[in-house]
């Protein structure tokens, strides 16, 4: 009715003149905007109890414990990984799901590694001290990595933790997190992924949405289930339009305090590049999953990975060509130049640091191409085979003058990851490598060195055929014995794949070099220039990019305009029996046979997903929605079409974060499940 | 899931190149693209039922016959005109809806008229027979007009049947069309505004759509209910994606054929002063309607109409702000005139109908303040005073020099709306026409003639309370002493309104005067030069500009990419009780109580409402969805916000035709509504 047209401009256009923006790091919250538009100030045992319960998945993605006896809850689509993992031609998880009925039957994961951030320390002054105003941007760049180095591995011996210096606010500030690490950590639940990504790509990364996008998992300790003091206790009211919710979660990355020319630069090159390149590996490998259902389970995960990329980089890239955005991030950087240029001492200090950046990116185009093909390409037997004949080299030098991955610190992980039981399938590999050799030969210049090193004369497919059909890097305790053989075994070893990474590393090492020497270290001296300049300017009430740490955000429970109406703030289980009905017959959108069978015992006004206005990308999947009494009533697992653009811009209006509903959750375990001892776990019954 | 970018792809990019695009008349349907792209064939005898079946409501919209005892099927949106003038404060069956258990409670409308096209012939070649080359634009337009009314007039007296001379193509093409009228007209039944209009404003023109918008009149003829030998058989199993269908309906407006420039003069004249307009209306309305429930009651069918033409409008404007849009506009003019230039013939004949409208345009712009606001406004009483004073004169006149809408042929259709026995709400008469004078002083110069004639030194309040407490227009039978007192009753009226209209008349007749003379006659010149052009080149391929004439839309029922997803073919009634509760507490989405005590009765599978590529705009609300069989199998209420650039242009991709299902329409008569005999009538049972 036409009145609404009023209530809809009111609607969206008045509120706080505070937006809902930032992922913030815990020392650095907006308490004052917080107070001042909620009236809400969390207590230090608040915000301790949130970050002591979050938890970082090292595969990508976030989570948290909700329950004293070390249950994590994530999205369904951070654990698929591991699902896949555990599954084979005759189990297979990721399309049952699974359930644990008891905790002898939940199943240990066999490289997942989770994270919680226990301390935290400012490093950077210890950092930056280093720096000598005559040394060049190479030698800047080598002391503070080398400063990093020692950090961390002095923090490694003396407290056990799992050490990372972070870099925020690109290069403008140094803290030294401290992880406590589980990797023994075992799966409890998942539903069947038809349920949990109900929509499929289509609605990935939209909004009305119906998704049970939630898995569960258990961390152990000496075999036995961590006993934790901290963790959130389970709301399954969840929550009402209008109300403050929290985000505690790793997002992965964001740009938003990237210059102008650097969104220029992602605009014109990385991202046609990259979504051609994403577009051309889906097609391919559709023919491979074409080949037959166990090919179409194999490359599943590798079709999920870089379809959800794509649609991210596609909207993302819409973004960077829509000029209300990009006119807005100009007139952004020109405010703040034009504070540094108006004062003579940040002028001096800082003025140059567009121009450093600008001279890292005429380097980063004139090498494009070639930075971008001299690689491992998508075969994992060829980045082990890279990784074994590095760390045999790496592990006999003193510990600074090391590669990085290589270091003292970072060994435990880097063995983790390498001497993982999951399956490799050949057939993929073969297929995959046959690829890259394929695009390498066709975008290298003929006699371009790596080129040359890596496929020589021989003919891609029969190439690939005989390096993955002869290697036994498949095969982990092969591995194992490379690791062990150190580099006398290596170097004699008649293994294909390692005999090719032998040939091809010292051109990826000099790529490397160059890259660090040129590139990097401009990019990172011009960006701490312009951090400094901003902090002597708008000192810290601007947070950091995203960095894969741990932040929080906040926002409230709140529809928005979308498709010429509004999105409501919650979508419940009607909706969706109306979208599977709506799209019969499209597998997408069809639900496992047991929703039908148990329809009639459900309550279908339980509230399913909802959004709010909470800040959010990629890497906060699976994080928690907390209330102002630290209990969870959420779990983000997406953000909508209109969120994309968030890379570069956050917008209140229409950027939400969606999440499942505790009540969904509950709903489901309870009346489709039968999983009543998860849920009474959860509700702590 | 990744692989289904590709299934997405191939799903809207391919297709027939064939577009199911255009409004077609009867007399011109694309057969040949029928069959070529859906091997489709429709009989004579198809195409006549159809035709015959299909209704023109007078007071906008479209309709159809349903049963054989004259029951009409429209939409709840077009009867609600009548709804509101058959409430009062006691009964609103706007709000409680309307059920008539036997033909005895149906109620007659006060004044709706109703027309069946009978009859059509193209006169194309006798009315552009009495033009000569040396006439002026002015002498030209007159002289059609004469031949037009000639031939009105010569019909009616002859067939007893409603004439119209239809303009097509923007003067490439007059038909004589000849109406069976109806005014003897019965509501049979109407659900509750907040079923039929659910989602209100918010919703208004988008998909996915959960509403029930029909009701049901029913026709009579000396009595008793019309015998209709012409009515579409009823089909409860509605459509399924992909299927073949038709719309036939009466489309009001589109602006296709314009110009290049005419569209400018849209974007840049009239949508901004019209949106403008509007809104300001839309806050006194709400103003008025705030100062209780009754005038709410009586603001809201304006409230209504407004908020409908200003979405409508604002999705138009956008349009004409689209730069895609426009470079497309211009490349197809473009591409016309380089084939009229480059034919010396063509270019002679026609060459210069760009430029002669123009010159109109210069005109249009020039006096575009004065053109608007010399008006009567708002106000209905103000309105059938002008009427009344213009009547009693022209009807002294010889036929020929009347004004338009006195004519001997126009007469009848004249006095049955001015004695209309619908309630006039002094209260908000005056409201508006108080608000009409204030905005007339505003934005007219303070020597203004029309402004001093109508409002002279008075206060708009005052002068208004005054004009509108003392007339006795709003009393039917005054009105008809006026009409049948004749010229000179009417001078020696005391009647305020009566004498304001006396005053003002000279004016607006010399402001009507200056647009045909000045305007109109260009424009409709170089229209009639282009469009001759274009059947030059293009014959009959083409469809003309929507008239509010009957035409005839084909195409599929088939989603199409929304919001970053897709949208569904149709959505079932699940989909209505998720959006119900999504937004509990927002009454635009509340549903009526005995939604919710019926609801467990219902089969919640039940297609609500579903969308095809048909091309239609409003005017076409309520024509029926036909299928191959000749059954009516939906109801077209919409058009999604994508279709609203469809008045300019159609892309197939994402304009999209909204309907009610038909087995939405039983399942609520039936069990929502214990309406069984009446379901029983349409589905002949």
């Amino acid at each position: 009715m036409s009145r609404n047209i009023f209530v809809l401009f009111l609607f969206f256009l008045i509120g706080s003149l505070i937006a809902d923006e930032g992922m913030w790091t815990y020392d650095n919250l907006p308490l004052k905007d917080l107070k001042e538009k909620y009236g809400f100030v969390p207590t230090k045992e608040w915000l301790d109890n949130v970050r002591l319960s979050s938890v970082r998945f090292m595969d990508g993605g976030s989570g948290s414990f909700v329950s004293p006896d070390g249950l994590i809850l994530t999205n369904h689509h951070v654990a698929v990984g591991q699902l896949q993992k555990l599954s084979n031609a005759k189990r297979n998880y990721v399309k049952t799901g699974f359930y644990a009925k008891t905790k002898e039957e939940e199943i240990k994961c066999p490289d997942l590694e989770i994270n919680i951030l226990v301390d935290m320390k400012n490093v950077t002054d210890e950092i930056l001290s280093v720096l000598k105003p005559d040394m060049t941007f190479e030698e800047r760049l080598k002391a503070k990595k080398e400063k990093i180095t020692e950090i961390e591995n002095k923090a490694k011996k003396e407290t056990g933790l799992e050490p990372e210096v972070v870099n925020l606010y690109h290069d403008g500030e140094f803290w030294l997190y401290l992880y406590k690490k589980y990797t023994d950590v075992r799966l409890v639940f998942a539903p069947e992924r038809q349920a949990a990504y109900f929509g499929g790509d289509y609605d990935n990364f939209t909004y009305p949405r119906y998704d049970l996008d939630f898995a569960l998992f258990r961390a152990y300790e000496n075999g036995k289930p961590v006993k934790c003091k901290n963790y959130l206790k389970w709301n399954s009211n969840g929550i009402k339009e209008g109300d403050l919710v929290f985000v505690s979660g790793h997002p992965g990355s964001t740009d938003r305090l990237y210059t102008y020319n650097q969104l220029k630069y992602l605009r014109d090159y990385r991202y046609p590049y990259a979504i051609d390149f994403i577009n051309h590996k889906l097609k391919v490998l559709e023919e491979f999953a074409q080949r037959g259902p166990e090919q179409a389970r194999k490359a599943l995960i590798y079709q999920f990975g870089l379809g959800n990329g794509l649609k991210a980089m596609t909207g993302e890239y819409k973004g960077l060509r829509d000029s209300i955005l990009m006119n807005e991030k100009k007139k952004q950087e020109e405010e703040l130049k034009n504070k540094v240029y108006s004062d003579e001492k940040l002028k001096k200090l800082y003025g140059d640091g567009w121009s450093i950046i600008d001279s890292a990116l005429d380097l980063q185009i004139k090498n494009f191409k070639r930075l971008r093909y001299h690689s491992t390409g998508f075969s994992r037997l060829l980045g082990i085979a890279l990784n074994i004949v590095r760390y045999v080299e790496e592990i006999e030098k003193p510990d600074k003058d090391r590669l990085e991955g290589y270091h003292e610190s970072e060994l435990d992980r880097l063995k983790f990851r390498l001497l993982s039981p999951a399956p490799i399938y050949k057939d993929l590999e073969e297929f995959n490598l046959a690829d890259d050799l394929k695009q390498m030969k066709k975008n290298l210049d003929e006699n371009d060195e790596f080129l040359k090193a890596f496929l020589g004369d021989n003919d891609p497919e029969k190439f690939a055929h005989y390096l993955i059909s002869k290697t036994k890097l498949d095969n982990v305790d092969f591995r194992k014995k490379m690791l062990n053989g150190g580099k006398k075994a290596v170097k004699k070893s008649k293994d294909p794949l390692i005999k090719l990474a032998l040939k091809i590393d010292p051109i990826l090492r000099k790529e490397k070099e160059f890259y660090r020497n040129n590139i990097e270290s401009r990019l990172r001296y011009g960006a701490e220039k312009i951090a400094k300049a901003r902090f002597a300017i708008y000192g810290k009430s601007i947070y950091p990019d995203a960095t894969f740490t741990l932040r929080l955000s906040y926002g409230t429970v709140k529809g928005y305009p979308y498709n010429g109406t509004i999105a409501p703030a919650y979508t419940t289980l009607y909706g969706l029996f109306d979208r599977a009905l709506s799209f019969k017959g499209k597998r997408e959108y069809s639900l496992p046979e047991r929703f039908w069978q148990k329809k009639d015992s459900l309550d279908l006004s339980t509230p399913v997903n909802f959004v709010s206005t909470c800040d959010i990308i990629g890497g906060n999947s699976g994080s928690p929605v907390v209330n102002r009494e630290g209990e969870i009533v959420g779990l983000i697992f997406d953000g909508n079409i209109e969120s994309l653009y968030g890379r570069f811009l956050y917008d209140e209006k229409a950027n939400r974060a969606v999440a499942v509903h505790t009540a969904y959750i509950i709903e489901a375990l309870r009346k489709i499940y039968n999983a009543d001892n998860i849920a009474d776990e959860l509700e702590n019954r």
